[in-house]
């Protein structure tokens, strides 16, 4: 098999950042790198300086004494083509533009000028990312566009023409514990575009599961087909802004994208095979999901460790996401009967432990029985902050081996555990730091963490509709 | 106009709290009222003890020596009887009784003391909230039921079978800066059921917003025609546990209730000019709107401050949620050209700020300009977190400013400040403090926040609902 086009530029052993300067977006690009700790050369070029960050500053790209395979350039349009001209002289094998005010504008010169871009491009063999983009986040290779980024890989792929959108998806996945292959904001998709981005993360062995934030599809019929080859070896889950009129008008100024009717795209990405989401919030979730819980083989679900109102209102939410609460099986009561507990005959599914009315063990075993019972498929387990009020002192391990579940039944088991509403005072600051320290825990046990029910069930049940849909 | 019964309980000069000890619930509700500053006397009532939390303790409620005018029952259900009697005897006119194990355990024994506990309290002329609830907050009077709830009155008022409900309820709105009138639990529905409840609250000069959770309704002709008077008068905004057919069995062992279809709820929910909401971060989320905005007239949305997927985004939500997000008006653009503007002719509705490439005045003078023009009935308004790598330092009165528009056009704005992914590090702390402070600032500045687009529209649209359907 041949090497992906996109992997050929993505294993840098230099970078310069053309346009780069102490303050600002250009010397933006610079601290990154140095947190991640890229490992190769980075030049900063700016013929303004001598020197920028401590480093000495080259006035262009052709001036770099060594080797350069990487350029991102934050220069403004206006001297793209010359930089373009530099980096083919100087053999850079990719680029990638931060560089905007091209098509986006919608102004005739500036789409020419994207053109121009282009064809000399492609005419000196340097491969564009880009432009009006933040470009590449690769924590293996030590590349980042913001500071912060996680150092740590996972198995999740990203593309986005948004490049906001990887900081929120990228940020907001890693506070849940997921991390990623690499993150690719691509912008106008000048050069490569979404189809190839999406074959890159299907035939990458870094990545598990693909995320897409699409404005525009530059070639329909060929995304169709990757879609579908993609759905097929991992779940590929895909936002799309620009849905409706006035989405669609803000995709053009943003980054020059013709958008679709909503209802054809939501019924062509489940055609395809694939998740069609609406928002971050709902993509985030599934990506945790899929990164966390072992295949969900069907759609009878245990809701344990709720109280009260809040197990009412689980039962409404599975219910309405698609899945079955089914009653608690007749075994589990007998066994319940037998050991001698009181509830027996009054508990049902989901258990509510308020019930047991501080009877931790009772609530425990039915929770295990749950986890070992053939009849459910998996789980929706709520966690609670810490016991008040509780005649021993608060400990964390013990809280936490309560919901030890994982290994009794091997079941997909989704935790909610979510920000409970703030009080004042020195109480309310222990009880939000320990329940800081539960969700990292949890985090750690490798549980798919969500704030409230109807999320989690949602996202239970889009994860089964895609091993549901998936060709055997 | 005579006084409403509950009225008439809910401002007692003495409480007394059977069952209380230092620890455990009978305890816990004390130190909410001292907590609160309830004016009254508070009197532990429990044989075991001579005396509870530096007071004096009581054997029975009519050893206690001055009058009694409200009692906490905290004590089990076997000793119910004896206590209620005990309570005519004193002359009692309330009692709340968070005791239960009645009817919501689905046991006939348990079924006929709730009645009988019913009939003495009736012939006794003592009325009742709950059993199997949490009872009363009512900040103006200093009744509390958990630590940590808000000293501050506000205008909303809430009625909730679920005591942990109201404990969600009042904590995440208070962050949100809504403040209640009261709040109260009333679990089974025994004596006063959610019809006196919604009465209540629709006659109460305090009140001019209206929550409630409901698990069942005990009269269903009564509650119909009570729902449409309050409706007319005020907002109200419904929560129903129980809506399938697994939520229904939670409902019977929660609160004993009998719960019915989801649709037919719904819509007649709608039709009584009250709105239904699936969740408590819907219902909170209305909440914060009506508390905060004036009457939105229609559905013209402008959508400012985003940037780049954001505003992408934010177009289809509004949309999606039933918000016409119009093309800019023309002398918005005209204006902007007079004016120079290099984006005159790129700007468009959502406004997109990236494109003005930080050019924080060009920004502001068209967000200015939406928030004044006649063709916008309503504005959704991104906030930003504190700009980073700008030359000069932060400071959080000049940020705020920029977002100084309420006094504009008079519109209602909402506004879109959320969580931020947490990087690591001293940036990302002090991003933190300062966003916590902005949210603060956006709250004191009487701005309905809302974390992200999709609900901020969805509140708009709900509320627009309302005041559409409302009889003029």
């Amino acid at each position: 098999m041949s090497v992906h086009p996109l992997e050929e530029i993505l294993h840098p052993k230099s970078i310069a950042i053309a346009g780069a300067s102490g303050s600002g977006r250009g010397g933006g690009f610079i601290t990154p790198l140095q947190e991640l700790g890229f490992r190769g050369d980075i030049y900063p070029v700016n013929p303004k300086y001598n020197e920028i960050m401590g480093m000495k500053a080259y006035a262009r790209i052709s001036d770099i004494p060594g080797p350069v395979d990487f350029v991102i350039s934050s220069i403004p349009s206006t001297g793209i083509l010359d930089l373009i001209d530099d980096c083919v002289k100087k053999g850079v094998k990719g680029v990638h533009l931060f560089t905007a005010r091209f098509s986006e504008t919608g102004r005739k010169d500036a789409v020419e000028l994207e053109q121009e871009l282009l064809r000399r491009a492609q005419a000196g063999g340097v491969r564009l990312i880009g432009p009006n983009c933040m470009g590449v986040y690769y924590p293996e290779e030590g590349i980042a566009f913001n500071d912060g980024m996680p150092k740590e890989s996972g198995n999740v792929g990203l593309a986005s023409q948004s490049g906001q959108v990887v900081g929120e998806i990228v940020g907001f996945a890693a506070q849940r514990g997921v991390r990623f292959s690499k993150a690719i904001s691509y912008g106008n998709a000048l050069d490569f575009n979404e189809c190839d981005y999406l074959d890159y993360f299907a035939q990458d062995p870094q990545t598990d599961v693909i995320l897409l934030y699409i404005e525009g599809v530059r070639e329909g019929r060929r995304f169709v087909s990757s879609l579908r080859k993609a759905a097929a070896v991992k779940p590929v889950v895909i936002l799309k802004g620009g849905r409706g009129e006035a989405g669609t008008r803000a995709t053009a100024s943003h980054t020059a994208s013709m958008a679709g009717s909503q209802q054809l795209w939501h019924s062509m990405v489940r055609q395809a095979g694939a998740i069609s989401v609406g928002d971050i919030e709902d993509l985030v979730d599934i990506a945790v999901g899929f990164y966390f819980m072992p295949l969900i083989t069907g759609r009878r679900t245990a809701v344990a460790g709720g109280s009260g109102g809040s197990s009412v209102q689980a039962a409404d939410q599975c219910e309405e996401a698609g899945l079955n609460v089914i009653p608690l099986p007749q075994d589990i009561r007998d066994e319940l009967k037998a050991q001698g507990n009181p509830i027996w005959d009054w508990i049902g599914n989901p258990a509510d432990f308020s019930i047991s009315m501080g009877d931790h063990n009772a609530s425990n075993s039915i929770m295990k029985m749950m986890a070992k019972h053939p009849d459910f498929d998996l789980i929706i387990m709520f966690v609670h902050g810490p016991w008040r009020r509780s005649s021993q002192p608060f400990s964390l391990d013990r809280h936490m081996e309560f919901y030890n579940l994982r290994e009794l039944g091997g079941k997909p088991i989704l935790a909610v555990f979510g920000d409970r509403p703030r009080g004042s005072g020195k109480e309310a600051e222990w009880y939000k730091e320990i329940s800081a320290q539960i969700q990292e825990r949890l985090i750690e046990a490798k549980f798919p963490v969500y704030p409230n029910v109807g999320r989690a069930a949602r996202v239970a049940n889009k994860i089964i509709g895609y091993y549901e849909r998936k060709p055997k």
